[in-house]
């Protein structure tokens, strides 16, 4: 298996990301390897300044980057020799069975509808968070800003996406799925959730066990939480601060130290037609590892496969 | 002044709430009384019990109470003698100048509705959330769940609400108010804070300093926090599930601390005819204190009164 990595995407790219590059190979099992995408003489420098053969991995050459700032579209349109929209294009043709990168998030989106594009069936596809269980374990939550505006029927396929995904990557069994919402009971909500509430309920394909609230985010009540893009996003970003919070107070305790994102990677895109990550722009090596990882993950699990037949 | 307290109302109420009624007795000034609206007898009994002269209060007595799981608008139509309907009744009549309680949230809003009325001006009144700075001081967020679907014009006003209940009860000189959004550059957001952005950005009511994200709301950006109800509700009940956390695990942190919902009495509505604050559920006698308080500041400051003018 090849994995693709933009080595040119991140706050602190393209540094942070060749040295997670060989922080990933170190892990990684014969048989699985590494594709750099991104400038090559930058990354062989990096790479022999910490004497490491650049032999072990691949590299495809790019000369354009995209910037986080950029606007997604057009840069997608405008800059096809960017690391971003030639990582993709190594997607579709199959030379790389899974693509991750820690650059700009709407372009990522981007470049994954124009290329591998959305499985047929899926009507938006949706970027995941991982939320730290009191309990152990983890909890998946999305849409996280794919989809500022969502209508019903997607919140009921997030559901879908988000099982499966909980499913073959995490290992969760008949993964419980809840609405995120403003009370547990079924009049409760706004009209996007009294319309979703329904058919969720009615779902064969998955485990709907109800409403949520947002003290219930960290608890058992569900694997999987829904919600629309700019709620996500909002929740997301108010538990990063937390997290950000305690590691300044000097909090050393097992629970908070599980939000630090560097462990899970990043937010994956489901719904498209392959495995793709989109890491934290701040990401570390250790983090551009574990985004690797996921992806890696994404790919042996057969996920997107999976994902296709339930929307058949 | 009179202050009205409904004792019938929150999950340990009576007992909590008339508990609670003798710690605000001994920090209200002279001139300050309070009207305890509920059963009498029971309140009677508890206050001997305490050791505490029932002289020192005024009582309305009441025959029913609504539930904290009644259905908001069936209860208050169906319930005239109930402690809510009677309370929001001694409102409009002028009996007491203030009115609190720890009980149905839906109710407290449809008794408001029905009774003191929205100001002339205001398309709805919204609810308030408290949130403590990370570098002291506190922020207010609204609307946290009386208005699950909001308009642009809506959010509008929220901003003008929460600006003046901010410099009125809270000193904050010219708070600076923000949008709650998913980016902070003026074109990002779902179709509402786009819709709302450029009505914000042009009031000259308030000092509208644009968007913030859900990692901004223990920090300085601003002092106001606008979004829709949905979004706040999730927001400030992840935000207490994270002071119950911190609690839990020992943590004793001036900031964390600083989240205890028990200082700040509880959420007013803004936009009605009268001082009014809904307390939480699980009110303590500290917390029933605090909400007494908080509804007496709203008195003495004249907000409804400034809210009024700035709605003319």
């Amino acid at each position: 298996m090849k994995i693709g990595l933009d080595i040119m995407g991140g706050d602190y790219a393209p540094k942070a990301a060749v040295l997670g590059a060989i922080e990933a190979y170190r892990v990684l099992p014969a048989g699985q390897s590494l594709v750099l995408v991104g400038d090559k003489d930058v990354a062989v420098s990096i790479l022999q300044e910490n004497e490491f053969n650049p032999d072990h991995f691949e590299f495809v050459h790019t000369t354009e980057v995209i910037g986080m700032g950029e606007h997604p579209t057009k840069a997608i349109a405008q800059k096809p020799d960017s690391s971003i929209a030639r990582g993709y294009n190594l997607l579709k043709t199959g030379e790389i069975q899974a693509f991750s990168s820690a650059g700009n998030t709407g372009a990522m989106l981007v470049g994954a509808m124009f290329s591998v594009k959305t499985i047929p069936g899926v009507i938006r596809p949706a970027l995941t968070a991982i939320v730290p269980k009191l309990k152990g374990g983890l909890g998946i939550l999305l849409d996280v800003g794919a989809n500022a505006d969502c209508k019903p029927d997607m919140l009921l396929q997030f559901g879908l996406l988000g099982s499966l995904f909980a499913e073959a990557v995490y290992g969760i069994a008949t993964p419980k799925v809840a609405l995120m919402n403003i009370g547990e009971e079924e009049e409760k909500g706004n009209i996007l959730s009294l319309a979703a509430y329904p058919l969720m309920k009615a779902s064969s394909q998955y485990n709907f066990v109800g409403n949520v609230e947002g003290r219930d985010l960290f608890g058992d009540a569900a694997d999987v939480f829904v919600c629309d893009g700019f709620t996500g996003n909002i929740i997301v970003k108010l538990a990063e601060s937390y997290y950000v919070i305690t590691r300044k107070k000097g909090f050393n305790d097992e629970f908070f130290n599980r939000f630090n994102y560097e462990q899970y990677g990043g937010s994956t895109i489901l719904g498209i037609n392959a495995p793709v990550v989109v890491g934290h722009g701040i990401s570390s090596p250790e983090a551009i590892k574990n985004m690797v990882l996921l992806s890696r993950n994404m790919a042996e699990s057969n996920l997107v496969e999976k994902i296709k037949q339930a929307f058949v």
